[in-house]
């Protein structure tokens, strides 16, 4: 077969195009140039990658990742379990952001925080404690806590407390509404305020209570089998909310609380099969945050989005966010509503893509596609896309569609901006004005500067 | 490229293989003759192929069986709701059979039911009953029951009833035990019979409560989930037993029935992540029972086995079992067993590949090849294999990783022979020795034998 021109294009395919339109056969090979090209990221991604040191710190993150072993141990208040919040304190997603440049349905969560609380009786007193500086806000992040979309989280709330047995650190994050008219997409309204009080005085009593019957649920050979049974556990958390129910439910009935309330618990749980997504977050956060702080290590353990916003935080990189305009998601919208009517990209919750669930399990979940959109082979492709951009497997978090392997995990800033595949995040979309709630789903990916400042950030530190 | 020979390739590969050693290119259709070549059957198949009564008669059977919607209503007791079971009858699994001739997990499994119902006190009693004929054996499936491996049932037990709520038939089936030492795979020890009464005495009622309240559970829409979330629903019930228990432990906290029964009835459901099987195979049941009876339909309504042989019935073969000797299954052994341990193929469970699911909906379920063997692309491939010996798509039935696409459904007898396709069953394997258990778990064919005999008999009845 000599007469046949074989050729293996690098980059453009239309190069590639103009061979195979003469008769040849051409392999094109889907390459762009690191960082977009640009020469001075081009020169800080040469002097790191294969960079001795950057590889030891990445192995150290990458290993106290793998062995954490996040177990959820109770629910406590919020005011006073979470490190530091204190009691005038409200916490939100993503990176930091001055209360008056919030997104509306951040804004409008905090308002009904603060009337949950009973620190104003109507909306503008609320706002004017914001005003006057008696209110203040603060990322969840900071306080070793995550929250879905708009994130808030007050003192008087219950939370899921999650302790990695492998390290003792904790993590903590607030109880899922549901859907519909909720907080976390800036509802404020007396029902969405009369169920949070019921989650708080009814619902955090009896998980507790079970919860410390059971001795505490270890949350990795949970989420193991939540993968295998179609969740990718981020958007779709049906099989690992009812593994937690399983577990928890017997041991709530020997509590001695009230059959009723028990009962409730029960059918509000089994009602919502995104219960479990904080829980998943939680845990995330714990094998994550176990990873941050190794000098010059170039693993992303924090992904995060404030509705303006998007951060990234990376093990070597200290206290620092990474941040640049979090954008708006191109996904499936339900009925009458378009992408003009949504928030920018909103919540704690890639916090499951940084640890190699989500967007990057979505191989898992064929049955995702029909909530984020594309085609199940599309979910294959793409659990498989993140692979050249992550520092290696979790092979606790297993794949059966990938023929069981382990979930890509260990975001590497280096192997982003070297090959410009961004990491892409599984996502609800919420309504750019507060209250109107969900208003669809989608595939976004994270914005390509925050892991270019991360690598300055990282070269100036190796240098210094 | 007109210098290359392109060669399709009908029966032997070995013709293909010529092609393409000497440069062309082949594509090999994997044909056979129909029938294995066997002439009488070879002519009484062409007279049914494209005949319109036949091809009338499976439409108005397919689409029963389509239409069908099992609900799960409550528990009985066998001997009072199953039709015409009398108060000295086991019933088994499988085409008839005599009680000497069968299996030993069958033999052990009757013996179990003889002492559990009281009849005898000692296993040589037992048997003298039997010998006596004062105790007599049935198949399930004439009791409008079915029952997996050994699938002894006998009057004092309790069982679930499904109704099709389109049509009003009934099915039922005995509750399941769980795994290990346990009556259907013949062991009768002190302990399993135990088991077998706290069934009766504590698990059923806190159920039929359970139920009662819920005003009946609808079987499809719950396993249409759990193709969803990895189950196929006949060796995988992990995610359907977990939908079922979700459903139905909120009406059991509000029955009033003691608290400890329920955490320990919940426990043991929990445990088990096959509980749900036997709904699937009553549900199964039901939607092909309707379908049964309409002359002249090649559609197969059940496959099952006794240990001893294998048996289909087909809706338009009346009364008749087309049987042929029971395959031994070439599966997963569990470490310490071979083949040569193995009772030849068990049990009424293939009742769920007849309707379209368990080897039939693989593709939905990638986790199960770590029990059944082959690898996830293989489980796609054996749901695509399925396709042309079936009738059509089960589109209440979907499977993801299939682009959503129905299950295959509807066996049609002249396919299965026309094609030489045999249904495949995913079946766990029993030891040829009553009470050792189960020791592994495989993909076994139906014997191509039943359905020549099938397509005989329907061929005499059309010109009858």
């Amino acid at each position: 077969m000599s007469d046949t021109l074989n050729v293996i294009n690098i980059g453009l395919s239309s190069f590639a195009d103009a061979v195979a339109g003469a008769g040849g056969t051409a392999v094109n090979v889907n390459w762009r140039p690191p960082a977009d090209g640009n020469v001075t990221i081009g020169k800080a991604l040469s002097s790191l990658v294969h960079n001795q040191s950057v590889d030891q710190a990445n192995q150290i993150a990458f290993d106290k990742y793998l062995n954490a072993q996040p177990v959820l141990e109770g629910i406590g208040r919020a005011g006073d379990v979470l490190p530091n919040m204190g009691e005038r304190c409200i916490l939100h997603s993503g990176p930091p952001i001055d209360w008056q440049n919030v997104c509306g349905p951040v804004h409008g969560a905090i308002i009904g925080a603060i009337l949950y609380e009973g620190w104003a009786s109507d909306k503008n007193s609320a706002e004017n404690l914001l005003k006057s500086g008696e209110v203040t806000i603060d990322p969840c992040h900071h306080h070793a806590a995550v929250g879905p979309m708009a994130g808030i989280t007050s003192p008087s709330m219950p939370v899921w407390m999650v302790t990695n047995a492998i390290g003792g650190n904790k993590t903590f994050t607030n109880l899922n509404e549901g859907l519909g008219k909720v907080l976390r997409f800036g509802a404020n309204s007396f029902d969405v305020l009369e169920r949070l009080k019921w989650m708080q005085t009814i619902l955090a009593p009896v998980l507790n209570e079970a919860l410390a019957r059971s001795g505490g649920v270890e949350l990795k050979p949970l989420m193991a089998k939540a993968l295998y049974m179609g969740d990718e556990i981020h958007n779709r958390n049906a099989a690992a909310t009812g593994l937690l129910l399983k577990q928890l439910v017997p041991h709530a009935l020997r509590s001695g609380l009230p059959n009723d309330d028990i009962a409730d618990a029960i059918e509000f749980i089994a009602g919502n099969d995104h219960f479990f997504l904080n829980v998943s977050m939680a845990a995330c956060k714990a094998m994550l945050d176990v990873a941050h702080g190794v000098p010059h290590s170039s693993m992303v353990t924090a992904m995060a989005r404030n509705g303006v916003e998007f951060g990234i935080r990376v093990s070597g990189g200290g206290d620092t966010w990474f941040t640049a305009p979090a954008p708006v998601v191109d996904g499936l919208y339900f009925p009458g509503y378009s992408i003009t009517d949504a928030a920018p990209d909103l919540g704690d919750s890639a916090i499951t893509e940084t640890a190699g669930i989500g967007g990057f399990a979505m191989a898992a979940s064929p049955a995702i596609v029909q909530f984020v959109g594309g085609t199940p082979s599309d979910a294959i492709a793409r659990s498989k896309e993140m692979v050249p951009i992550t520092l290696g497997r979790n092979n606790a978090l297993t794949i059966p569609a990938l023929n069981f392997s382990g979930t890509a995990a260990g975001i590497d800033v280096r192997k982003v901006v070297d090959t410009g595949i961004l990491p892409l995040i599984n996502t609800g979309i919420a309504h750019k004005d507060a209250g109107v709630g969900q208003i669809g789903a989608g595939i976004t990916r994270a914005p390509l500067a925050c892991f270019t400042q991360a690598l300055e950030y990282l070269q100036e530190n190796l240098n210094a």
